[in-house]
């Protein structure tokens, strides 16, 4: 699991005053990239060699401009071709935001998506928190 | 339903060469306030009384840069304070997105959720396309 | 010249109510996207080849999500390895935004500023207005 | 003067494979907002009662992801309804853009420009760095 902290910006609010939505993809993206770049940095140009396949973002309280968001990533899956993240945000301590994503390997030389390499997932593995599973 | 077309911008790019993730919940979202906010304009202040609980992004296949993107938005469920949409992307007439969000009604005075009010609830239902669900 | 037409999303609000500064460096790179790389299509890439130097944005009115914006632009200047284009911006017929920027030509094989080809220098000179300078 | 530390975010780098232009007017406006924001906190609301008249972003040396990014901003010079601010970034150590803005003050009642108060004006100008200017 990895933690982090940002600070939302005054960009990310909208004019309900609030961050907007799409922010917290932005987030969620910051987190999950710092985690898997640092996993796999020297395997396989770390966190490059995956995309999306899927992600939901539940908006459980307002994130505001102002005050610091942490950023809590785990692996909760591991499979042949891919693996789960979950995620949860918090504001002054409140739970704000859960979210998961899945994301696929992807052969850099065929462009499709194949079995991840062995370390690769030996890696990932030994990272999974399957009980964080939201 | 709505139909409406955009073109993606060059700062939605990543360096993967593709649309990043994140922009795809930029669409959505200018598709279904485009959407929400004509069918509501002369109802309680349009889109602005709608707060997202929850959406889901499945990435079927890549955005590019240099073509207009098909957002297609429809509503699959009205609730007693809350409905849901559907929204399908398409690119060069490719599937490339599929996404789903439930909106909560906020009464902005109180600014918690709320039964929303009968002509509004009358509007939405009357857009109702419950086959349209993902 | 060049006008392309765009609307402001959500997203693109800050808790000012109004379009934030940032929103419109991304308009202005919009417009000066489709207008460059159609003029340069069919020679050396289009608009790939090249990377900002400087931009100024002037704020002359406040932007508002709900109306589109049209954006102009124009090339202003043509160097021998970069070009100047200008900018202005309108939201219901009122002038909210001048901007220029110089753009400098990349030899995609260096990495480096390079004289850019006669055909391109052509084309962009077959543009010039220079009495449209801001 | 104060001195910022952000990580670009995966979603602010583009198809050139760098950050993108508009990513640094967004960065540029955390710095400012961060370093005005504190100044001004417990005086007439912070940041939030200024808007931009004008900036330039100077781009010198491309910014990447996966490095921290280090944002400095100076006040300049503070006149009578407004204040400049000046910027400089760098990463690894290396500068990468310069970037200037003029700030006016709005009264948020006329919502139009006003002589800022005497105490603002009194800690933006003991803040000055009239050398620091670009």
């Amino acid at each position: 699991m990895r933690s982090i902290s940002l600070r939302p910006r005054f960009s990310e609010t909208d004019a309900l005053g609030h961050i907007n939505n799409t922010a917290v993809a932005v987030w969620f993206e910051a987190g999950r990239m710092e985690y898997i770049d640092d996993l796999l940095a020297a395997i396989h140009g770390g966190a490059r060699s995956w995309v999306m396949a899927t992600q939901t973002l539940d908006y459980i309280a307002e994130n505001f401009f102002g005050s610091e968001v942490r950023v809590d990533v785990a692996i909760t899956k591991v499979g042949t071709s891919s693996f789960s993240v979950a995620c949860r945000m918090y504001q002054n301590d409140k739970l704000t935001v859960r979210a998961s994503a899945v994301l696929v390997f992807i052969d850099m030389n065929t462009k499709k998506s194949a079995p991840m390499p062995g370390d690769m997932r030996a890696v990932l593995t030994s990272e999974l928190e399957p009980d964080w599973e939201s």
